[in-house]
This record gives structure tokens, sequence and C-alpha cells, in this order.
């Protein structure tokens, strides 16, 4: 984060918690400059910024004031009873949702991350400069396991985690759905009860279905995740044998599950001696600094497996994912044998050259403080554009937003009515077994913003005024 | 091949057949280079080249002649009975034989193809060359069953194997072993049977016996391949689901099935309603060319389910495979979604690249060629080192040797014996679930010969006669 950025967001947040009421003048650029010790033009920036987020405004003469806003919108209702489905009917809607991008669509369907980013580079150059000499090897050369050199680094990168591992408690994947895979496999048997996070990621649900599992939706709290209570009573009544989270950066709610709740989480899992699958892709991308400690830290058990990769952080187009599975490592490296084989080593010794060099906390930094902007800009233009009503998450990590419309929208019908202006969406329905949220939507934000992005937005939101006029 | 190459094939040919007998002086350079319309030097380099492999012996001013050779050895006596077992002990020793090459060990281990042949240079440019541009792209652009290009130039290469197939039959995976991985569980559910050939390559059983499969081996001839006479027999028993076989170049044993049997297996199956799993990744290294028509091809059912790679006719880096998956597209659509994701685009792109500037071909013919060559040296090889009594296999496609030895050696304490000298081979116990095959191992013969290469089996002869004094 750069001066300018840290001070606005300390006003901001000043703003927010109420300390500068609406309407009230800021301390002058001046007295700022001197009580933080930055120059007069680096409050002027800060004082931008928070213009562009229309959080104050500046009267001529007069000095900035705090803005008057719209009412915040409110939190998504995610919360009702827990049940459990034997089936999942949405593999259609999945399909749909992610078949190749069309020529010129604005897709926010997907749960990328943005790629363009300069800082990216090292890692194309890596990757290039390896591919003349590495690219063919044979597995002659490659651990089942993955290369030593990625696995220690993952180790040390993990210790901001709150973890003490070493490579050897580690195994790389084909990416965090195979790593998932693979941790569903060592803890569960076909027939098994796995209890998810309503709603839950939609890769998450049918990769559970494929693998032959149950799925108990447990009521998630879009700002402090999985209810522990309602956990509870699910596992007094249910033979439950796992529990799938992704309490940091949640997909799609955002959330980071508070440290408390998660000690309470495991202490409940140890209770009843269940596994815990922690996905914790997004964990990198978490807005507070330093990120919090994965539940995998808090762990002496052995019991809960944690999931993660470079996609989210880098790009999924590097394939290259890692489960730490506790104390099923050898029934995760037989899995891995029998599922794909060794994990191509080109990509993994690009990693390791981007992360040595340097250049991956760098970009991680960078992309944490991207996201944390662009959740600000589509919060502002979902509460400008969207009915009034519309509920919204408030994401403190990675780049999903997700959005709850009037009942009375169904979001498959308004994806429908966006396709013909070549905007698409991720459909609420797909994140859930028992076929709720189907007025919810989850947007990406990602990307750099741009007015093209803007007006897109705008677009849906005049969309969803068009279905309500109908009704 | 080229034209000596041709002629001693030839050459070779008539000898096996008994038409030039032992001992009988061949036609003069003269008469061969009018008969076949080739040079006198063609001619000559064809006699050194049968003088190497020891079948002619020149005689000063007399010309060539059928040598005396060795008896050839026998065939491996792969047959017995069929059994049903429920557990495979062999993973730790799978285990052991895929640890990493350690630096000055000559590896017999591995069933990895000879990846330092010139003709993969174009490969390795195209790699180096997209991965400056293509290599981040997200899964956006993505279809879930890759590249669409990728998908059209198999079909359009799997016209060879007598299969009529468009891009819509065919799901881009990681490697054959994520294809086979996909189509077990397209056909069956976890506790059912599926019928193997005996031995079957560990990949296979140690992924039947993952996803928690029980095997039924049936014995396999080393000629003409699975018995359809005992699965005939095994089917009226059994429940079986599907059958898993490697008709072309198998691996361990190296014969192409002939189309006769492939008929008869494929009768069988439709007659008792059970799916034919056919892996096919050494299809394209069938040394008879035209290459012998696939069973899928003669199938019009949709319960032949084919899976195949680039791992070894390009490189197992590359994690590129497919399957054509017959009537099963869907299902097997939803397992490639939930085990890996969409596979990496860039390597598919390159290949792309590789096919259609027709590099492949070339490659593959060149391949083809070189692992027939060092067929016949390894088999020299291993009549001159190994014992008398020793039986191998009569590989007709890729570049695996089967070898059986005598009944009092067991080859994982030769393989200790032969780890003080750096060398290694793949111990015959981890191709059948029933810890059978003790005495038998398998030898990659890829590789350029070198003169190491001959000292490494000739080093594996010495140990197998001191194994043999000690009894």
């Amino acid at each position: 984060m750069t001066r300018y950025q840290n001070l606005a967001s300390i006003l901001s947040q000043r703003i927010e918690q109420g300390l500068y009421p609406i309407g009230v003048r800021l301390p002058s650029i001046r007295v700022l400059s001197k009580e933080h010790g930055v120059s007069i033009t680096t409050v002027q920036q800060a004082y931008r910024e928070l213009e562009d987020q229309q959080l104050v405004e500046a009267r001529a003469k007069s000095g900035y004031f705090v803005a008057r806003r719209k009412m915040r919108p409110g939190l998504p209702d995610c919360c009702n009873t827990t049940q459990c489905s034997l089936t999942i009917p949405q593999w259609d809607r999945v399909l749909d949702m992610v078949n190749p991008v069309q020529p010129g669509e604005t897709a926010f369907r997907f749960a990328a991350p943005d790629i363009t980013a300069s800082s990216l580079k090292p890692l194309t150059r890596s990757l290039s400069h390896l591919s003349q000499r590495q690219y063919l090897r044979t597995f002659d050369d490659e651990d089942i396991r993955g290369s030593f050199e990625l696995r220690e680094q993952i180790a040390r990168l993990m210790i901001d985690s709150g973890s003490r591992m070493d490579a050897g408690n580690i195994l790389i994947t084909d990416g965090c759905r195979e790593a998932l895979s693979i941790a569903i496999r060592c803890v569960c048997a076909p027939g098994d009860v796995v209890a998810v996070e309503k709603p839950c990621f939609h890769a998450g649900l049918q990769l559970l279905h494929g693998l032959g599992m149950n799925m108990l939706e447990i009521p998630t709290d879009p700002v402090t995740g999985i209810s522990v209570e309602a956990l509870e009573l699910a596992l007094e009544q249910w033979p439950v044998k796992a529990i799938l989270v992704t309490p940091t950066g949640n997909n799609p709610l955002g959330y980071n599950m508070p440290i408390e709740r998660r000690k309470a989480l495991l202490r409940l899992a140890q209770e009843h001696d269940v596994a815990i699958i922690e996905d914790d892709a997004y964990g990198e991308l978490s807005y507070p600094y330093p990120r919090p400690a994965t539940i995998t830290s808090m762990d002496f058990t052995g019991n809960v497996l944690l999931c993660s990769s470079f996609s989210k952080t880098l790009a999924p187009g590097l394939r290259v994912g890692w489960i730490a599975p506790g104390s099923y490592m050898n029934r995760a490296i037989h899995m891995k044998y029998v599922s794909t084989g060794p994990t191509a080593s080109l990509p993994q010794l690009a990693i390791v050259d981007f992360i040595t060099q340097g250049h991956y906390l760098k970009h991680v930094r960078r992309m944490r403080s991207q996201y944390q902007h662009n959740r600000d800009l589509i919060t502002r233009w979902v509460t400008d554009y969207f009915p009034c009503g519309t509920r919204i998450s408030r994401p403190q990590g990675g780049f999903l937003l997700w959005v709850e419309l009037d009942h009375r929208i169904d979001t498959q019908r308004l994806n429908r009515a966006l396709s013909e202006q070549n905007i698409s969406i991720a459909i609420g329905a797909v994140f859930s077994a028992a076929g709720k949220y189907d007025s919810c939507l989850r947007i990406n934000f990602a990307r750099q913003p741009t007015t093209e992005l803007k007006n897109a937005v705008r677009q849906i939101g005049v969309a969803i005024h068009q279905l309500l006029e109908e009704k």
C-alpha cells in the first residue's frame, strides 16, 4: 500500500466508524500532513481517493466534508435450515456457466484473478526460458510429491498463516481442485456425509457429488462464516465424516472467519473426530494484513487437511496447487499417483524462480491492494445502479462479490437477458445443492476498473430494474 | 525407415522364417542391388546391420552367410489361473520404483520414451514461444473439454487406428492416467469388479485399487494378449463391469493383439454388456505399419472407452492425454470438472503447432523405427548376457521388454544388488495384484543404444548369475 492509500484507508475507517459524522468538515490538508508526517501532495491524493469513493466531497474554499451517502446495502440473508441433500441437479447450469468466454463478452461469472498485472512478467520470462530446456523432462527426475524446492518455498510462505511445516508435509497437485479431490478421498468413502458451507462454491459441491458423497448444508453467516452452533446440531444428527470450509476470502461470500470462530470450529471437529478440509486458495488475498491464521495451523491432531494453489494468487493456467494432508500423507500420495501421476514440473520450477527472486510477495501485495480498492468501487457501483433493497457481501479478501436481489428476480433469467448484451454473471442457484439462491448472483471484481466495466455493472442494474417492472 | 534398414528388415524376416537356413550363403551384394533397385552401398550397409544383429556373418572372399545363433529365448509363461483379489499389497514397492532417478543411475525401471530426439526440437520451440504470451491464460477462454483444435487433430490422427471421430467425441485430460481414472469412474462404482490383463501395468492396478475396485486377473498370452476363453469363463462367474486392456504395444508384454482376437473380445464384451477400457497410449508406436485397428474403432455400441496420451509418443512432462468415452461423454466431462478442472492450455497449443506443421508424424515414424531397432539390440544383449533358460517377450510396439528369469531368482533382491552399481529395473511383482512374477522384470529400451547401456545389461546378467550361484 502506498502512503496516500494508507492515509485514505485510515480516514475511510474513521468515517465508517462514525468518528467523522456525515456533513462534518474534515481536518485540513496542512493538519493531516503534520499529524501523519506525510507531504501535502500525499494528503491531496488521499482526499482525491476518498472523493472517488464518494466518501468525502470537496467544497470550494471550505475544504473537505464527509459526504452524504446512499444507505449502505444490507447483508445477504444466507442463513436458514440445515438439510441433507442426496443429489445436485445443477450440473447443467454449472456446465453452462463454465463455457468459454464469447468474443467481446464482459464476463463476471468466473472466479479468475487479474492476470494482466506487470508484476507477473518475471514469471512469464521464467516459463519461457525454462521451457527451452526443461519442458520435456520425463517423470524420471520427478518426485510424485512434486518439486522439493517448491514445497520448501510453500512451507516458508505458510509461516504467514501460522503453520510450521516443511517440504515433507506438502504434496503438489494439478491445481486446488485436485487437492480437494484428494483430500475428500483421504478421509471419506463414497456414501459418506460431508458438511459444507451454505452457500458453497459450485466446484466444491460438484466435486463432492462426483465422488459420491452426500452433502449437509450448514447455515453460513456472511460475516462470521459457517455456523458452529448449527454444525454442532448437525454433527449430533448425522454421521458427518468431514467439514469442507473456506474460512479466508470465502468463495462466494468473501468473509474472513474470525479467529475465535475458527478455534470453536476446530474444537467441535476434534470433539466429534471429524476431519476439516480447509480450502485456503484465497488465503493470501486477505485484505487485513497479516492474514488470519489457518485452522490447519491451530491443529495438532493431523485431522485438518489444507488445500491451496497458485491459481488465485498467480494464474489458474499454471495448474499448480498443493495439499498439506496432515496425517493422511501416505493415502494422499497414493491418490495423486492414481489420479494424474506427477504434476508437470516446468510451472513448478518457474514459480520457484518467481518466489526466490522476491517477485511473489511483491505481486501478491499489489493484487491484495488492487482487489481491496476494486471491492470499494464495485460496492459503490452496485449501490448506485442496483435497486434499493439489494443486499451485498462485505468481502475481506479475494475478488468476488455476492449479491442478493429482490426475491422475485430469478438470476438465471437475468443472465439470459444479459447475454444479449454480452454480459455474464454467476447465478446463485449453483452455490447450493438444494437449489436455493435463485435470486442471488456472484460478481468477479478482479480486473482493473474501466468505464466499460462500470457500464456493464450499470447494464446489469438496468436489466434487474426491467425484470422487476415486468412483475 | 531408410533404404538399408528396409532391406535389412526384409532379409532378417527371410532368415527368421527359415527361407535362408543357418549356414547358407546369402545372395551377393551385386544380385541384391539389382533385385531391390538399390545401390551397392545400401546393400553393404544392410549386411553390416545384420552383422551387428549377429544374424549373418561375413567370410573373407566368400560373401555373407546366415549365422549360427544361440537358441532364441523362449516366451515368458504368463498364463495361469484366473483369480479375484481384493487388495494390492504392492504399493510400497511401486513407491520405491517411482522414486526420482539418482545421479549417475542407469534407469531401466520407467516406462518413459526417449525425449532426446532432435525431431522434438520444433515442439520445444513452440512451447517456449507460446509461453511468452499464452501461459498465464486463465480458464476463461478454456473449454473444459480442452482445445478444439487439438481435439480435431487427435480425431484426424485416429483415422490411422480405424476410428471415425470428431472433436466432439474427445476430451483432453492431464495425461493418460487421468483419462483412465475418468474412464473407470464412468462405467464403474466402488466395489465393482474390473477384469485386467495378467500381467497388468502397475499404475493400472494401483488406479483400480485407489478407486475402490476389485480386480479379476485374466491369463494373458505374451503374443496374442488377454485370453478371451478365460475371460468368457470369468464373465460367467463374476459380475464384471469393465475390462481394462492395452491391446497395442502392451505394457509390459509388448504384444499387438491380433485383429481376430480383438473382434472376439469385443463380441464377448457386447454379449455380456461389459464396457471395454482400451489403453492406446502405445498405439502409434506399433512396429507393423499401418498400426492395428483399435477395438474402439470396431464398436458401434458406445461401450468402449479409449484412453491415450502424448506421453509415450512425445513426452510425459507435457501432461496431455485424452479420452474418447463413447456414450459416456457427459459423465466424463463431469469427472474431468471435478477431478482437476481444465487441462493447461499451453502444451495443447504447442502440440497443435507440432502436428499441423508436419513434425508429429515424422517424429513418431522415427521413434517407431528407433524402438524397433533397439528391440532387436536388447533382445540380443539379453540373449547373450542373461543365463540360459531366460524367457523374454517379443515386443511389436513400444519400448518395454518383459523378462522371466529362473524361478529361484527374486527380482526385488536382484534390484537391491543392482542398486550398488546404480542400475535399476522394474520388478515383476508390481504387475500383478496377487504378488506373482517375483522372478520377472521389465526393461526400458527407449534410449539410443550406447556402450554404457550395453554394459549395464551385461551387469544385470552378471548379477543374475551371481544370485543363481548363491542358491
